[in-house]
């Protein structure tokens, strides 16, 4: 093995649980029990100060291992045409770096992320078309809006706010999501997450508990949401 | 490490898996894999003869350790704007005891309990919802009827009485609820527990082990009734 | 500690996973994950050629140890008014048996079998809702029909067999459903379970392993059907 | 033990996680938590080169050992009326092996599948009966259909493809089901799996990592398609 990369797998190797390369290996077999990443869709990536630990494409996310994470510097420009993404380690199977990465990126650049979660949670594909003529999931009174922040990175709702998730249109490529997502994000910035029409939904925070947090309390939205709408309950009073 | 650290600590380091510190992080991790606890909210209590235990304010219930937990003497004096509450061990880190404490506390006052759950169930928010005219969620001729106790501590209800579970409106800060709560605790006094509009549940026991129980049963009829109502059947015969 | 004591404390004491007391310690929890037997309700015995092995009354299924397990000889006579059931080992703990004991022993002597699982399933419960008319739950055309026996310890059914589980009336004593039980089960002798209004089911096996098979197979025959009716299919054809 | 006993057991033998009879025990067990598997029915194969794993039939598919896995040569003639099929290794339990055995070797020949996965998911069992008119499940502009492959062993499916799945009748015995399936996978070679209707579902792959994968992404294609149509939404746009 080379010296390189002995340096290189030293980015993903550490007896810490909460080293990022074990938090994404544990976080997303949580994940896969709670049925946001089955089938190798969704998964998380974590930013520390100045580097981000991002998951392959492809793989079954709850059987991911350290030694398959890839390590990217941050910041770094958009790759081009003409220019590629940076890595700092590159796992040595025949692997891809997540899809969702450019998603991912948005939510480091434009909140200033330190963790990006990516959910195919079937309440998040049914508000979607439950909402779909909105392009806006709304709810409002639920003591769980109380955990999610305004923009996803800043102060916490109040249980007199209305919750609203912007919906994005799916693409046929992930990737392509990147310019819509952006413009949502910019369109409404107190927004906490995107949902992607027949899809799922992207989460952002500060950090990966926050994130982790602001995904569990927004799932647990759409999903009383779904079931108040089929119920024919209104999930927002006073409109 | 200062003795007076090192005998707080030991407060809540024990190898006995009963003991209260350890029940709490067990039993939160157990709550979360239930969806009774997630994105923070919620949690358990623990109250021995003279010390009450209680979980962190804003974290990960499912990942809470022994040492994050706060002791209180039991009994003290409502904190009121000049006192504080007393506490005889804080974990090291940077936390605020659970906003649930007023109300975990009116269910050692008023009912003498000897632990208190509050959970955010999507059962219970759906009963609120379905039952929030009548403010009391009713329920008969269920055999987890058997399981619930008259006022939480006293006898268990019979097959042919019926539950009955008051409804209290939400407050925008969890503290707020303390008066309310209380007041429907008085004025329900067979009640094993109290609803919150379109937020969850508290439920009370004089252990532990008498809390969980009843918490499940109550969660079992919650989401039984919520079946029942959607399915166009009546929860409660002989009305 | 006594010889006799010692002697008693052997019959459940052992390092084989599938000796009784071991397999009910695990069964339990394992039927607790799956919703069936919280609140400390329901629960399994095993009988071996000369020995009942019970689970005691009123405690947390998913926390029962194998030294809180009964011991009975087999064959006995019924408990009378002026006669005790007689144990070969009671737990140390203040603990009484399973309020099923009369219940399950309906399934040792009617229909020689060597375990019966009891459920609070909510799909059991629901289904005794939905066909509470009938009096008894029918499906035909599912494969997992097949997995069910005749009788609960005979050949299993076909699938062009029409499933047919008798609902009993529900009593406020457990032990008080033994009278009903035994009729059910003599006027329908291919019947491989007992359903009871608003509580659940009874369900046994040649051994544990039959009795577990067909439980699942029953309970998800009890789901499905539901989740037809509910949807407006018929769950018998050709009728 | 026999010097062919002992060659025969070190087919199943390997401190490798990986090794198909360990992945099968392990799969199997998690198959039976996702409700895939209960009551015995269900399972997974493996094929290697030339040799194929497969699970005993009528067993707890949770409780599976690696010695209790079958090991068969590939290829091999079909069984006749006057021949058996070849093993090259039986566990010594009295097992027979899995009813699914020819609908797993369709797979094998007909797409060279490496894997080959059955559940009773109730999902597939509901898609069955709701699209049971049709003959075909289909849903499109779901992103999850991303996951599926063209005839189980090509390219995937893009977002834009409208996913079909056969569903055939079902037979008494599952053996029967060889040719009605065989007849579904020539007459439908883009179709990734085969519905049984009121029974289940046939998955493969070239692997099974690839097996699983797609089994995850049609059972929550399935699950979103019930609910959908449920709910009244339509699962096929532009139709």
């Amino acid at each position: 093995m080379s010296a390189s990369t002995e340096q290189e797998d030293a980015l993903v190797t550490s007896t810490d649980p909460l080293h990022p390369a074990n938090l994404i290996s544990e976080l997303c077999a949580s994940f896969y029990r709670l049925g946001w990443v089955t089938g190798t869709g969704g998964g998380i990536c974590i930013r520390t100060h100045d580097k981000v630990y991002i998951a392959p494409s492809g793989v079954q996310k709850e059987r991911i291992e350290p030694s398959h994470i890839f390590v990217l510097p941050y910041p770094q420009a958009e790759p081009s045409p003409h220019t590629d993404r940076i890595f700092l380690r590159r796992p040595k199977l025949n692997l891809k770096e997540s899809a969702c990465t450019p998603l991912f990126w948005n939510a480091f650049t434009i909140r200033n992320a330190g963790s990006c979660i990516h959910t195919h949670s079937q309440n998040a594909v049914m508000a979607t078309l439950l909402w779909e003529k909105e392009k806006m999931f709304k709810i409002s009174h639920q003591e769980m809006i109380k955990g999610v922040r305004i923009g996803g990175n800043g102060p916490t709702l109040s249980y007199l706010d209305t919750l609203e998730v912007p919906i994005i249109d799916n693409t046929p490529n992930e990737e392509d999501l990147k310019d819509s997502m952006k413009e949502a994000m910019e369109k409404y910035p107190r927004a906490a997450g995107i949902l992607v029409l027949r899809h799922g939904i992207y989460v952002w925070g500060d950090d990966w508990q926050k994130a982790k947090t602001q995904t569990e309390c927004l799932d647990y939205l759409l999903e009383i949401g779904v079931k108040m709408k089929l119920a024919g309950l209104q999930t927002v009073l006073n409109e």
